[in-house]
C-alpha cells in the first residue's frame, strides 16, 4: 500500500543478512571481539556502570552517561543477534538489572537527575539530555529485545515511556515541551514499531510538531531556571537554531545547529512521514537534504563544520583544517538517509549513505578498531589523532552500535521488491509472497569493480530485483545469466530494476568500474577553489605525511598527472593506494623571507595518496583531502 | 661615538621636515582638520575627558581610557609642531588642566584606579594597564613640550614618573614589578631624552631586565588578587608568553602573544641598545626581527594573526580571512623599525617600516579618514567594515599620532651624514657640523618611479648622504648631477652613500622602477600555496568585490597573464590601479551537487586590483590579496 509519493521499503532485518566480505567482516569481528568488551570496561572504569547504583557515595553521572549506557547495549544486543556470546549476553543483562534498578516507581529513569538533582526533573529540557537519554534507553530496549528475544528491557523502557506520555503532550495538564537534542522521538517509533502501541508513535509526533511553536518553550523554561549549558552557549549565535527549534519542523528548510541533533530530528521526520503518510514532513525531509548535500556536507560525508557548537555554519563554509565533522553526524547522516531510502528508493539517498560509510564514518575508527576520532578534519598539520575514549563519548559507542547492524543497511525489500542498496559480499534472506529467497552477493568491494549476484528459491517466481548504481559510476555494465542487460533503459531513479521471473542460480553480474577520478567542490566552497580530491569508487583519498613529506601543504597535482590504483595487501591491512607525479615546492632553497617575487622553486615527487578512512594509523603526521592543482 | 656594532643616528625632529606630496598630505591634512578633533569629540561624548574630574556620579572609568586621551593629546601636539591652530591648542590644555586635577598629591595619575578602585593601585600590574596608561601620558607630556614648548603636562608626568619611580626598583623596599601590557619602558626613555635625567633611562631599564625574571613577578601577584583579565585568559594557552614575561627579554628570540605588546617591547629594547650601548639588546632585537620578518608577519607589515588573544601564533601560520593584524600592532611594528634603524641604517628596517605604513597601518583608517579597522583580514567575504570608533579605541588615536608625526620617519642624521629612509616630496632640515642644509625631495612616490632630490646649503661642504635603494626594486637608478652614479659599488646595506662635497643646488635624481610584481610566500606558508598577490613599489595590492565579481574567491590569475599598471585619478582618490586577464569559475553552471569529477567552468574576466589599504571605501564586499595561481 502507498501514499502517492512515499514508498515504503522495510530494511531486511539483521538476523536475515549474512556479511562475509574482506572489507567490513573483519571490522565488524573487531567491533565484538574487542571493542563491544572494551567500552563496557570504559563504562564500568569511567563509573558509568556504577552510577545506576545511584549510591551518595559512588560516581556521580554526568548528564550523558545513561546514553553510554544504552548505546553499548544496543550495539551488543545487535552483536547478539548475528553471533551469540553467552559472555556478553550475561554482562547486558547485569547492567539491565541495574538499570531495572535505577528506575523509579513511576517509571523514570536517569541516573544523573535521580542522584544529582532531582528537583531539576523535566525543569531544563533545553540542555539535561533527559529525554535524549530515555530515547538512548528505548533503542537499547528495542535492539535488545530484536536481538535476544528477551523482554526484560524492553519492559523497563515501555514502563518509561508510558510514564513519559503522562508528561508530555497536548492535554491542559501535560508539560508542553520538548528535548533539545533530539533523539527520543526516533526511539519512539521504534518502540512503536516493535510493541504496535500507537501512543508510543503519537507521542514522538507530538515532539516533533511542538517542536519551534510560539510561544517558545525554551524561552519560557529558561524564565524559571539557568540551563546546564548557559555559560557554554554565550557565544553561540542563534541557540534555538543551535537545537533545530528556530521554527517548526516542517518549516525547516536548511540544516542548521547542532549537527547529530539535526540528523536525530531528520530521522524521526523521516520515520513519521513513513508511518503516517505525512507527504509535508517527506518535502520537509527533501530540502534539508538537498540542503545537507548540496551545501553543508564535506567530501567524505563528514557535516557540522564549527567547533565551537559542533554543527552547521554558513552554506558552503566548509573548511578543511578546522572541519569538526563529528563522528556522530556522520553516521546519524547514514540513519537518516537509511530512512529516506525507506520512503523514496533514490540512489542519492544510497550514495550518500555509502559516502558517510566508508569515509566520515569509518574515519572515526582506527583499524584495530581500538581508538576514535571525535571530529574528523580534512586537512591536519599533524596535531590530530585518535583517542581510545573521551570524556563526552557518544562516539565510540555509535560507530559500535552502526558496525554490528550494519547488515540492515544492505537491502530493503516490500512484497514485490528487493533493493541492494550496497554491495558487500554476503547474502540476504527475503520472504516475498511466502517464499524464502536468498540473495547471494560475491564481490571485493570497494577495491574490485565486479560483483556477482546469484538467486536460490524454490520455485521459481516474480519479483524485481533493484540494484543501485552507485552515483560515481559512469559506465556500469551488467549481465543476467550471461545476457546483457540494458541498464540505462531500466533505470528508475539510479537503481537498476529487473522484472522478470526468477530461477534457482539465476546470476547477475554487475561491473562499476572504478577509474580513479579528480574530484572538484562547487566553485562556491572557497576552502577548495584550485584544489582536487582523489576518489575512486566510493572511497575518498587522502596524503598522510608518513608516505610522502612533512610539508604536505607544500604538494600540488599537475593536471596532466595520471594517477594509477593498485592493490597493496601489506598497507593499511589491504587497500588500494594510488600513486602518481606531483610537484613539491622547495621549502629548503627559499631564503630567511617570507615573501619574494620568484615563485618557490619545485622538484617531482612520487606522490601516494591512501583511502581517507585509513589516515592516522601509522606515525603521526600530517594529512590532505584537498590538493592544490596546477 | 659609536661602540663596535651600534651606530647612532637620530631622526630628524618634525619641525624640521615639510610634507607636501600627494600621498600623504592630504591624509595628514584630513587627520589634523577631522581626525584629531573628532577624536577628542569621542572622547568627550564616550566620558573620558570627564571621567578626569573623578566624579562619583560621573562617567565610570575603563582601565584604558586614560591612554586614549594621552594619546590624543600627543597626536595633537605634533599637529601642533607643524601647524599651530589656536583651538586645538587650547582644547588641550583645558584637558592637562583635567589630568592636573586628576593627579593625586603624590603624583599618582589613573582616573580608572582612583576613581573605582583605589585599594588595586600598584596590585594588578599584570592586568590592570597602569603603567601602560601612564606610559601613554608620559609620552603625551613629551610631544606636547616638544609640540608647544609648554611645560604643563611634561611637569605632571614628570612629578608621576618621580612617583614611580619610588615604588619600582631594585631597593628593597620597592616593588619588582613591571607592567602587563609594555609602553612605560619606551615612554621613560623619551623621557629622559627630553629631560636628561637619567633616573628615568634606568628605572626603564629596570622595568626591562627584571621582566621575565623568576621568581616571576605576575606569580607572586595573582597570588593575592585576582586580575582583571582572569576570565579572558582561561582560554590562553601561555599566559607569559601572552605579555612577553615567558623568560627574560635577552634571551627572547620569537616573537610571541600580545603583538602590540610586543612591539612596545622591542621599541624600548631598541632603544635601550642604543643609550646604553648594550649590543645584547640589540641582538636580541635582532633575532626577534628576523622572527617577524621571516616567519610571523603578513605581507601587508600586518602581525599577530590570532583574534582571540591579538597575537602571534606557530611560524608560518598566516591565515588570511581570520587574519587579526590590528592596526596597533603594525603601528608598533613602525615605531620598532623606526629605531632599528637608528641603530643600524639598514635597508631591511626601512623596507619593512615602509611596507607597514604603506599597506597594514594605511588600510586601518578609511580614505576619508573618518572610520577605522581595528583589525585588519587579508581576506574578507564582506563582513568586515570600518567603524567610527571602538569600545577599546586604542587604533584610532595610535594612527592619528603616527600620521601627525609622520615627519619624524623620513630622515635621520648623525654628524656626518644624512639618511633618507622614505620618499615622500617635501624637505627636510638639517644641522651639520653648524650649517643648515635643506634637502628637497620632489617625487609622486608612490606611484610614480622617480625622485629628484636637491639640495640647498650656504657653503659647500663634505657630508654622506645615504639614499635608501629599497629592497622591492631591483634596477635602480641614480645621478648627481645628471651624471650616472654606479650604485652598486656604493651600496652599504641597501643604501647608496653619496659622499663628496655638496655644493648648492647639486641635483640627485633616483629612478626606482615600479614593474608589477607577482609575489609568492615561503612555501612554509600553507595558506599562501598555489597563491600569489600583487605588489608594485611598495604597495600590496587587493582585488575587491566592488570592481570584479561577487565571488571573487572564484578567480584565479593565470601564470601567462600580463598585469599592467595605469594610474586612475577618478578612482579612490587617485591611485595606480593594476589590471589584467583572469579566469573565473562558473559559479551558474554547476549544479546542485557539492562534488563532481570535472572541473568547474571557467570564463574570463578583465580583473582590477587596487591598493589594499584602500579597500572598503566603496560599496561593502568582498576582498582578497591571495589569489590563486595557475
Amino acid at each position: 500500500m502507498q501514499v502517492k509519493g512515499i514508498e515504503k521499503y522495510r530494511p531486511l532485518p539483521l538476523q536475515n543478512v549474512d556479511i562475509r566480505d574482506r572489507f567490513w567482516k573483519p571490522k565488524i569481528d573487531i567491533n565484538r571481539e574487542h571493542t563491544i568488551p572494551f567500552q563496557y570496561k570504559q563504562c564500568l572504569e569511567t563509573g558509568r556502570v556504577d552510577a545506576l547504583k545511584l549510591k551518595k557515595d559512588g560516581p556521580v553521572p554526568h548528564p550523558f552517561w545513561d546514553s553510554d549506557i544504552a548505546k553499548w547495549i544496543e550495539a551488543g544486543s545487535y552483536s547478539l543477534a548475528k553471533h551469540y556470546d553467552s559472555v556478553l549476553d550475561k554482562l547486558i543483562d547485569d547492567v539491565i538489572d541495574l538499570l531495572d534498578f535505577a528506575q523509579q516507581p513511576d517509571g523514570y529513569l536517569n541516573s544523573y537527575i535521580t542522584l544529582v538533582c532531582p528537583e531539576r526533573r523535566w525543569k531544563d529540557l533545553r540542555d539535561s539530555h533527559e529525554l535524549y537519554c530515555a530515547g538512548h534507553l528505548i533503542e537499547a530496549g528495542v535492539a535488545h529485545f530484536n536481538g535476544t528475544k528477551k523482554k526484560s528491557l524492553l519492559d523497563i523502557v515501555c514502563k518509561y515511556a508510558d510514564y513519559i506520555d503522562t508528561i508530555f503532550g497536548p492535554e491542559p495538564d501535560k508539560l508542553k515541551g520538548y528535548c533539545g537534542h533530539e533523539e527520543i522521538e526516533l526511539a519512539l517509533i521504534k518502540l512503536y514499531r516493535v510493541t504496535d502501541n500507537d501512543k508510543y508513535l503519537k507521542l514522538s509526533q507530538y515532539f516533533i510538531d511542538e517542536r519551534g511553536k510560539e510561544p517558545h518553550y525554551f524561552d519560557e523554561e529558561q524564565k524559571h531556571i539557568k540551563g546546564y549549558f548557559d555559560d557554554l552557549f554565550k557565544t553561540f549565535p542563534n541557540l534555538k537554531e543551535y537545537n533545530q527549534s528556530h521554527k517548526p519542523v516542517r518549516e525547516q528548510d536548511k540544516v542548521v545547529g547542532h549537527s547529530v541533533r539535526a540528523m536525530y530530528l531528520y530521522c524521526a521526520m523521516a520515520d513519521l512521514a513513513l508511518e503516517l503518510d505525512d507527504l509535508q514532513l517527506k518535502t520537509a525531509c527533501e530540502k534539508l537534504w538537498q540542503s545537507l548535500n548540496g551545501r553543508n556536507m564535506y567530501i567524505t560525508g563528514g557535516i557540522g563544520s564549527e567547533e565551537k557548537y559542533e554543527g552547521f555554519t554558513d552554506d558552503y563554509d566548509l573548511p578543511n583544517e578546522t572541519s569538526y565533522a563529528e563522528t556522530c553526524a556522520a553516521i546519524g547522516l547514514v540513519f537518516w538517509n537509511h530512512r529516506m531510502l525507506q520512503l523514496d528508493c533514490n540512489g542519492k539517498y544510497a550514495d550518500l549513505m555509502e559516502r558517510a560509510l566508508y569515509n566520515g564514518v569509518l574515519s572515526g575508527i582506527s583499524l584495530d578498531g581500538k581508538k576514535y576520532f571525535y571530529h574528523n578534519p580534512l586537512a591536519s598539520l599533524g596535531d590530530v589523532h585518535r583517542k581510545e575514549w573521551f570524556g563526552v563519548s557518544c562516539c565510540p559507542p555509535n560507530i559500535s552500535r552502526l558496525l554490528s547492524s550494519l547488515g540492515e543497511y544492505i537491502y530493503s525489500k516490500d512484497h514485490h521488491t528487493i533493493n541492494v542498496h550496497l554491495y558487500i559480499e554476503g547474502s540476504g534472506t527475503f520472504n516475498l509472497q511466502n517464499q524464502n529467497i536468498v540473495l547471494h552477493q560475491k564481490s571485493s568491494y570497494p577495491w574490485d569493480e565486479k560483483i556477482d549476484l546469484t538467486v536460490e528459491l524454490d520455485q521459481p517466481m516474480d519479483f524485481q530485483l533493484k540494484l543501485r548504481i552507485p552515483g560515481w559510476c559512469k559506465d556500469a555494465k551488467l549481465t543476467v545469466n550471461g545476457e546483457v542487460f540494458d541498464i540505462l533503459n531500466h533505470l528508475v531513479k539510479d537503481y537498476v530494476v529487473i522484472d522478470r521471473n526468477w530461477s534457482n542460480h539465476d546470476k547477475i553480474s554487475l561491473i562499476l568500474p572504478m577509474p580513479v577520478e579528480r574530484m572538484y567542490s562547487h566553485p562556491a566552497v572557497r576552502q577548495n577553489v584550485n584544489h582536487v580530491s582523489i576518489q575512486r569508487g566510493p572511497i575518498v583519498y587522502c596524503i598522510e605525511g608518513t608516505d610522502n613529506v612533512r610539508n604536505l601543504h607544500d604538494v600540488i597535482l599537475p593536471l596532466n598527472t595520471e594517477l594509477c590504483a593498485e592493490y597493496d595487501d601489506q598497507l593499511l591491512g589491504g587497500i588500494v593506494k594510488i600513486s602518481g607525479k606531483a610537484k613539491l615546492l622547495n621549502n629548503e632553497s627559499w631564503n630567511d623571507t617570507l615573501y619574494k617575487s620568484t615563485a618557490p622553486d619545485e622538484e617531482t615527487i612520487e606522490l601516494i595518496a591512501v583511502p581517507y578512512f585509513a589516515w592516522d594509523n601509522r606515525e603521526q603526521g600530517p594529512m590532505r583531502v584537498w590538493i592544490p592543482e596546477r
